[in-house]
């Protein structure tokens, strides 16, 4: 197995989506804002971080961001013609999954990181969804955490990291990109 | 005047104090970890955010920040022996301000940027207390925000912005310094 990799777009604030998430506005109410590097920049430095298909082998996904997402991913899942083995934690298996999909459900947490390293041979592991990325990093799983920090407040959403009760995680910065869109902040956890 | 900034440590996930804060732990339980940097690196590139007293002439501090700070402050100040004015907002003065003091009250916010402009001349209006400056963001009171980005995550604690039903806040990122402690991070806010 690679590294395990949670790779977000976060504001300023915290908030890894602006508030009112559905399914029309998967990311809130001007939220789109987060991504907008992504689709907007042709600054190389911006798009080395879009070209993860190659090194990465599973991605593991929180079941909400599976039901947001499945209208645009389809049956190729979140890497679209790459088709990478996509592992989504749910209790739940949907009933209408599409044909020749990539997704593979697991049941829990520990069992989707299971699957999801049996898929990624010695790849690395892609993570999605807020509350399954900070149930990974409660757990240890997680080994880098890479930021894209947008110019923006949102003051309300959902959050990066809650954990009310927990230790506090400790972080070593290894790498910091500054863009004009966007400031990409890669972290080592401290284990 | 001068710019109004904002000069503050940060989690990455957003915290400004960590859980549990009160008289004996103003920055929460192992909420000094934000402060670290500032005591202990010999960085230039991390003093040289510390030596701010040149060109600031008044701060804006709220009521917790100076009921938490008050038995270190005493009567000089969060700026010691430069003795900078310091504009407290708060509905009631306090009996026991001590005697010669750089303190001035405000009973409003709105009140409370007036007197600081008047104190500050031609310098810089520094702000401290997350709930105030969130309060003068919202006016449109600040024109930068100084964010030290410590490599923690806490999960819990004190927010950097929390404003549930307001505006997006946009920022223009002016400048990026990674140093081994801390990332600086200086946005314009865009009015």
């Amino acid at each position: 197995m690679g590294k395990v990799v949670y790779d977000i777009s976060m504001s300023l604030d915290g908030f890894v989506a602006a508030a009112n998430v559905r399914p029309e506005a998967g990311l809130g109410d001007g939220g789109e804002r987060l991504h907008e590097w992504a689709f907007n920049s042709d600054d190389p430095r911006n798009r080395q971080f879009l070209e993860v298909v190659g090194t990465t082998g599973a991605v593991i996904v929180g079941r909400t961001t599976y039901d947001l997402s499945i209208p645009y991913w389809g049956a190729d899942g979140p890497t679209g013609s790459a088709r990478i083995p996509t592992v989504v934690v749910s209790h739940s298996v949907p009933g209408d999954i599409p044909g020749g999909s990539v997704y593979i459900f697991a049941d829990s947490i520990e069992s989707a990181f299971e699957k999801a390293k049996q898929a990624a041979g010695d790849k690395d592991i892609g993570v999605a969804g807020a509350n399954t990325a900070q149930q990974l990093i409660t757990l240890g799983f997680i080994d880098e955490i890479l930021v894209h920090v947008v110019p923006v407040m949102f003051g309300s959403g959902v959050r990066f990291f809650e954990q009310p009760d927990g230790e506090h995680v400790s972080l070593e910065t290894i790498e910091v990109i500054e863009t004009k869109e966007i400031i990409h902040l890669r972290f080592r956890v401290i284990k």
